[in-house]
């Protein structure tokens, strides 16, 4: 199918959910691909009985030469086609007729891949807390054993944002033959605040009594513990000034006096402000779709990412690259400033790499690049 | 006693803590004032039994011309010559020989004055979660009734940094022929990002089932969350450039992995990266000192603080100012930033008020006006 199907108010897949309204692209194909052997892990573990969950969205031609690997960030889906609809407009980054677009669930994710849900074929039970580090290395070599089986040998562009930027720039690294093209937004090894926001993302989730160690029942998650974390996140991915902009000092527009008294009558808590409902409603809205324990294991792998780990420089870890590479910062990311996504490109082109950067201009935050995908388009292009 | 006693490696008592091994002073006294009426609050209700714990360094002369009111921060206590000794030193912003310097403990605290875990007088119970809504105004209002007491009438100078500069511009406002000066640090009404993540720290005490509904017994205080919730301020006081000169990507100093398995040998959670470990230790340390419900209590009284409420106008609540004010931004302050608490400034100069601002370059973040007090009192001299 390669026909746009409008979906007006379709739940957003995205990394932090998108407006509704979007038009969203149905895939040609959506299924699982099982490595029919163990995925050494970095940590030196295997994970059993691997099972990718993806996405394609146009065919392969016979040249083969027309793959693209869309990489999806945190809360993502295999379904681009749902959290990045304009990518696909005509005369966008990507084409339905043109292009054969993959997009793969990550490892440790709840949207079908393996993950901390999933049953340890080994023990016939989830594996809960005992799912082990999967990084993003990983998860690319497991891809690259999916793109194999679908007989795609060389990707004309690998692209993402966040997290799917930290893998778009993996697989220049480690298939540098494989790869021509990569566009890599609003990422780079996370900084210090980056790792303290995700580690209080992390303890909100493990101070919820439900979390149980990891060993919670899925009937019985820990909701109000993941529901923090993804506010946490929340503030993390938009900027200030949009908070200013879209909620200011306003009471909460149900409502609520932030003045007034509680319930019963006293003055701990008192009435929300509006950008207290908004984040209260962004966290409700997650835990209905989304796992505790998988949200854990992509905030580690995002933690982890460290492009030069095992290399004795960066200069011999990125002279491997062979793609032509496009780096993506934008104005407002405070997660990912745009001024360290600048010196990253900057550090890798060093090492003689074709690496251009170009700074997206939006007040949106590190969001921006899922909620301004018009601007990110004009771009890319 | 007007000498300074060196304590190293005292415990501090500023909103976030400073480094050990400062200068700190002692009052000349200590002690409680009971106010002799119910205190009216903002809210309409009334409170009973009011004890405001204050601290005065130096002492009133004769013309009584030379009291200074110190406001304190969050988690503050009236111990202004502990948290804020370098204002003190000799040619500095305050004089122990020729002033006489009164700190306060903010209604709602936990270091001294009525605050939720103090007795209401009307039911023999600790207030717990029916304390009520205690604004700054309250807090300055009854901070007046303390001064006539004490035969203050009028301030030479009032300043605080964070709530202690909306405490020092209500002075202005509320009593504006009893002060000639205010200094207003790092402190504007608080911002959608600055409530978002107010919010944020409320979420975290309420999610803690300890909190029980702030119906704790002293003994069994909601730890894990209102560490949190200290973890959450943290990052809000530092810069990120702070962050990652100090910490970076490092792996915690004690020796922990942040890519090794986790104990039971899955990866959900990991080895801490260096800065989750000094946020670990700072919401440890937070939580030998402070209370919960106190600390909900204030953070309302932050969320609350509009200095407009009540008037029909910028220009006639500022126009009542009589004093010239100075304004302080800190340059990598992302709780207050300087822009907003410079454009705070303008709107109030609109009024016809003598304001001016000044600017601190400082890549500490909002906590610099006590983590470099030493240049603070050089741009305050």
């Amino acid at each position: 199918m390669t026909e746009a199907r409008i979906q007006a108010g379709a739940p957003a897949q995205g990394i932090h959910g998108a407006g509704g309204g979007t038009q969203v692209l149905d895939p040609t194909y959506e299924g699982d691909f099982v490595l029919d052997e163990h995925l050494l892990l970095e940590s030196g573990r295997t994970l059993a009985g691997v099972t990718l969950h993806y996405a394609v969205y146009g065919r392969l031609n016979a040249a083969r030469d027309n793959a693209v690997l869309v990489c999806h960030a945190l809360s993502g889906s295999a379904l681009v086609g749902s959290w990045w609809p304009e990518i696909f407009a005509p005369g966008a980054v990507l084409s339905l007729e043109h292009d054969f677009v993959i997009c793969i669930n990550l490892l440790g994710s709840c949207y079908g891949s393996t993950g901390p849900g999933s049953v340890d074929p080994e023990t016939g039970q989830a594996y809960g807390p005992d799912f082990p580090l999967v990084s993003i290395r990983d998860n690319v070599r497991a891809q690259a054993r999916l793109l194999d089986s679908l007989g795609v040998h060389r990707l004309r562009l690998v692209l993402g944002g966040s997290i799917g930027g930290m893998q778009a720039l993996d697989w220049t690294i480690l298939y540098p033959e494989r790869v021509e093209r990569a566009a890599i937004i609003a990422a780079a090894p996370v900084s210090a605040m980056g790792l303290a926001l995700n580690h209080l993302q992390r303890r909100a989730i493990e101070n919820d009594p439900e979390w149980e160690g990891g060993r919670y029942l899925p009937q019985r998650p820990p909701r109000r513990g993941l529901a923090l974390a993804r506010q946490i996140g929340m503030i993390s991915y938009k900027s200030a000034a949009l908070l200013e902009e879209r909620f200011g000092r306003n009471p909460n527009r149900n409502g609520e006096n932030p003045w007034g008294l509680d319930d019963q009558g006293g003055g701990l808590i008192g009435g929300r402000f509006d950008v207290a409902g908004y984040l209260d409603h962004q966290g409700q809205r997650f835990i209905d779709r989304f796992d505790a324990n998988a949200y854990l294991a992509i905030l580690r792998m995002m933690d982890t990412w460290d492009p030069l780990r095992g290399y004795s420089s960066a200069s011999e870890a990125f002279s491997r690259i062979r793609a032509q590479l496009t780096f993506v910062g934008i104005s407002s990311d405070w997660l990912f400033p745009p001024e360290t996504v600048r010196r990253f490109a900057d550090t890798i082109g060093a090492a003689g790499v074709r690496a251009d950067y170009r700074e997206m201009a939006s007040d949106h935050g590190h969001d921006a690049f899922l909620a301004e995908q018009v601007e990110l388009v004009r771009l890319l292009q």
